[in-house]
């Protein structure tokens, strides 16, 4: 005996998505039954949406819907138009905003590089990173905010080794320990560039 | 700065599923931007048609599309029509199917007892599981597989009260260890419930 096609259909959609097993697609798809019908209508036109509707700001590369490209950010006169902060995608772009602690401008990347997975330059959003700097002279500084991996770190150095000719400040997020972290378990490479980076008191 | 609106919707949907909070529900809606067109517009049309199309058998209470009522189960002639077979809900009663084991008739209550949660015999399938064995004298067994809950258990007492008087046979599922289980490390009250069910070797 099979469950009836349409809930095996949508247990199927539900286990597309990542980290999401059959077990869990399956109690998933039954919950949906038990919603509200006006909630799982919305879900699914939100899911065509943000098929039809959203695409990449043509400027820095954070998503945005289709009808405002550029995005609020790059089109914002209010934000420091002498900085650049290059994050990996979207979600690393909200996690600088919500600090309220950062007023320039973004450029994303969507992705890093990773000879492994075959992904090189020209697969990332540095082709028009590059163009953006020597079209606007009012850019100061290009802050890299990437992951503290091999794939992030070996962008960061690409990046810096590309960006620096022009004259133009290139900086990084600081390493070292992170909020509530005791010395005594923190991992040596961490320990070492905590020491390295040392600041005054 | 928050997300384009969109994006911002399709994560409030995600956000409505059971153990997906903010932050998964977002890395979710991000992961459907990067999925084919096929997929995300079938998962789309598959929630929609879960709910437009998808009911409960009319005889037994198991999932089943509005085309095929009575379901698959009940209208199945090789199955032994002597025995019915009491679960909770519907991924129960494929719980059971799954074994290979059983191949009579079912009847999904869609819920258990539970006084603190308002819920009483009126609102699960109770009425048309003894409208079903008083109208069918070919009943001669009724197993009782509900979940080894204080709710499961005051349900199964309940149901074993109301059928008994008609003579037909109620049983329920052994207690005692689970495959795999060392002595050592049960409950004492399964390990009262093995002693106590204990078979001949």
């Amino acid at each position: 005996m099979q469950y009836p096609e349409t809930i095996t259909k949508l247990i199927e959609s539900f286990s597309k998505l990542p980290g999401i097993g059959r077990k869990s697609a399956t109690r998933l798809a039954f919950y949906t039954l038990g919603m509200e019908d006006q909630d799982v209508n919305d879900f699914a036109d939100n899911l065509k949406a943000s098929k039809s509707d959203l695409t990449f700001c043509r400027i820095c590369g954070f998503i945005t819907d289709k009808d405002e490209n550029p995005c609020g950010i790059c089109t914002d006169p209010s934000r420091d138009q002498s900085k650049i902060f290059v994050v990996r995608d979207s979600q690393d772009l909200m996690a600088i905003e919500n600090t309220h602690d950062y007023n320039g401008l973004y450029h994303v990347l969507n992705g890093v590089l990773s000879p492994s997975e075959g992904r090189g330059p020209e697969d990332i959003n540095i082709r028009s990173l590059i163009t953006r700097l020597s079209s606007h002279n009012e850019i100061k500084e290009v802050i890299i905010g990437l992951d503290a991996s091999t794939q992030g770190e070996a962008t960061t150095l690409y990046l810096g080794k590309l960006i620096k000719p022009s004259g133009i400040k290139v900086t990084r997020l600081a390493r070292g320990l992170s909020v509530g972290t005791d010395v005594n378990y923190v991992d040596q490479l961490t320990l070492t560039q905590a020491v390295n980076g040392r600041t005054e008191v």
